[in-house]
């Protein structure tokens, strides 16, 4: 296999190169095109019929999924592989209100780590925005549509997958359906080899299993590759012998160190915790999203999921979803599981999650731009003075949920490189000084 | 390459084997298990966590488009292969209006060609049916799922995709945006050399155009295998040279004949109006869908289509969809372009079509359960009494609109074979009993 590099990864393991620990705090792009220049409108990727060759996006992933194509790649991951329809049901939506707010695009805030100030709409291209929500007081107050996103669109939330898949386990948790102090083996008996076996169901929330796994691109032997042949929808190659799916690229990871110990982001935990709450509920995650979430909350658009050969949704990283419908989510995670007007879940599960993870366990991970933060049931969680936490994913997507400011922002990005270490800078002081703008008025 | 029966085709290839001219008027299916015994929620495809392996369905399409998996495929298309959506948009649904009649399940009729009286209730079986709607005077007076489907699920289409091509196509021409007389070469230059390059548009709508394309499955090299190698949306293998995608395969098909002479179903046709009407529009066959029916007739649920490795829409049979929202269609198809108190496009449309083909040129080919019949921009006309005409797809779909009776027929289904001759002799006078009998209430 040939050596490439990181922003050529196949699409799988793209998902899963979120936020090393190692990146700079800093918030250039290199040489990349900038968001105007790499905008998929004005490089006509996939126009005319046919599209000539200049213009065609397809299979293999280290193509579609290779900057900048990647930048129209986000809003259509489906016409690329095979997906799971996440239902919203068929009533009537329930249109979110709106007070917009023509002062934020002016808010200015300083970068982390020193350099410009730098207004919010500056921002937006900085971080390859595609789209931008601000819910405040529930209401809409900022949005803003980009590159290949618009309103009836859905976008590739990338790794805040986990999180609606941890949201699911920890609403099962408080349910009783899931007990999460019980070792995985117990409820999935064929991981009773690997190393998820011996772990508890929280340490696989939490992600504080320790694994042997290793995400060395260059080594073609690294796990990162086995799992991404093993999790691809495509058949399989002539004389492949190796798992076929994530459930069984699961049952051949081992154990490297002790459980509970430090906090590890690996993809597969939340893999792992999909195959956990699919034995305990007899549904798939694309099932469960329906049925928990997306058909309960007055959502405007079905959201999909990639699935893997066997139809198993990755629920690692597979969402593709509309902006709004993930201001739905943000909202109930706001609002402790209200939304117009209805518990969709109990208070406890919010509750859970905002009182955070290990942060001692979380601090052994070396995350530069999010010190002192904790994860907790697949959550971020930055333990700031407004209490905020988020989903994030690769790439720049993330709902970000601040209770003080009673505010939730939504942003769907494509920033060419795949760690969100390098947009934090231009992005958490950015979020905090719109809370703050909001909450002086 | 293997020697496949027809109904173990790749699902390209089974799309295409619609309505063969020799098919006995019986209704009989031979040793096929029956619809309850078939029924995938019996079989319990794709169930568990993982699926078990001989519950498991899965590429190649020899096996997922294989009797009895084909009828757990039929609701899964998209978890199987890529494709593309046919948005709703994001407003409210127009909820159909319902007056049940529970009479109809007694109706009972003599299938064609004699045998026993059969009611209604039983036909449903004996045509392995999916999902049954029947609207009168625009209210849905019959609705029932069965199989893999229910109301919020989707269906594949099959051949009724060409009436939906088709009937876009009418609607350019009525508005002066496609000129029918004019030669294909005239439109899509590409196409020059081709067949279909002497001939009109309106030979293409109306399948007259006389094609060099074999359908011997125990060929092959015949052309349906090269078609289907060339559509398929998977990577091709090592060393293919071959068109890659509908518009290059098109480009390789020879004329056989004189164009205008004879009716001659071949699902290309609808695959070149396909690349007419994106050319003329600038706009994919799905997303016309999407703007001129879909997202303006009150759908409940978005459509989709697969697609070719190149983002193509199969504008010939790739389409999946809820019950009632071709019931939208079949009730657009009725009253003329108007639904919900809009007109959505020119009565000049339907009459068009209702006004048929040349019956003569179609008699050639020789339809036993059409006889008398004809086919008009992709729509087939009974020109019985009572004016019927029809989309129809293999294994057993239709849309049927009754204008005598003020009714709106639409079944989805996975009859074992890909013949609806043999589906004709329990459908067509069942259909016109259950006019009759709405007529006389």
């Amino acid at each position: 296999m040939k050596r490439l590099t990181p922003i050529a990864l196949p699409l799988l393991a793209g998902f899963l190169a979120a936020l090393g620990p190692a990146a700079p705090a800093c918030a250039q792009t290199d040489s990349y095109m900038s968001a105007e220049a790499s905008d998929p409108r004005q490089l006509g990727w996939m126009t005319g019929f046919p599209p000539p060759p200049e213009k065609l996006i397809m299979q293999p992933e280290s193509d579609f999924f290779s900057f900048p194509k990647m930048r129209w790649t986000v809003c259509h991951i489906r016409e690329l592989m095979p997906t799971r329809q996440v239902s919203r049901g068929i009533g009537a939506p329930v249109p979110l209100e709106y007070a917009l707010d023509d002062g934020i695009d002016a808010v200015t805030f300083t970068p982390m780590g020193g350099g410009e100030p730098m207004t919010w709409e500056e921002s937006l291209s900085a971080n390859y925005t595609d789209g931008m929500l601000i819910l405040h007081e529930g209401r809409v107050v900022y949005e803003h549509y980009s590159g290949c996103l618009d309103e009836t669109g859905k976008h590739a939330a990338m790794s805040m997958t986990k999180s609606m898949t941890g949201l699911l386990a920890e609403i099962l948790v408080v349910e009783g359906q899931l007990d999460d102090t019980a070792q995985v083996s117990a409820i999935v008996p064929e991981l009773v080899d690997s190393a998820f076996g011996s772990a508890t169901v929280r340490q696989v929330m939490d992600m504080t299993t320790a694994l042997d796994y290793s995400e060395d691109y260059a080594d073609p032997e690294a796990d990162i590759w086995l799992y991404s042949k093993a999790a691809s929808p495509l058949p399989k190659p002539e004389g492949y012998e190796g798992p076929n799916g994530y459930f069984e690229y699961l049952q051949t990871v081992k154990q490297d160190g002790v459980h509970g110990e430090a906090f590890g982001y690996r993809t597969i935990n939340t893999d792992a915790l999909g195959w956990i709450i699919s034995r305990v509920t007899d549904k798939s995650v694309a099932q469960l999203l329906s049925e928990r979430l997306w058909s309960q909350m007055g959502a405007e658009q079905d959201g999909y999921m990639t699935v893997d050969a066997k139809g198993t949704p990755f629920a690692g990283g597979g969402l593709s979803a509309g902006l709004r419908d993930l201001g739905r989510i943000g909202l109930l995670m706001l609002n402790d599981g209200k939304l117009n007007g209805e518990q969709l879940f109990p208070e406890k599960v919010t509750e859970n999650i905002r009182a955070g993870g290990d942060k001692e366990v979380f601090a052994k991970a070396g995350y530069n731009t999010l010190e002192g933060g904790s994860y907790r049931s697949m959550w971020w969680l930055l333990h700031n003075e407004h209490g905020a936490f988020a989903a994030r994913g690769v790439h720049g997507q993330t709902i970000y949920v601040d209770p003080t400011a009673d505010m939730v922002i939504v942003r769907l990005a494509s920033f060419p490189v795949a760690k969100n270490a390098r947009i934090d800078p231009t992005s958490l002081p950015a979020y905090q000084a719109v809370a703050d703008y909001l909450m002086s008025k």
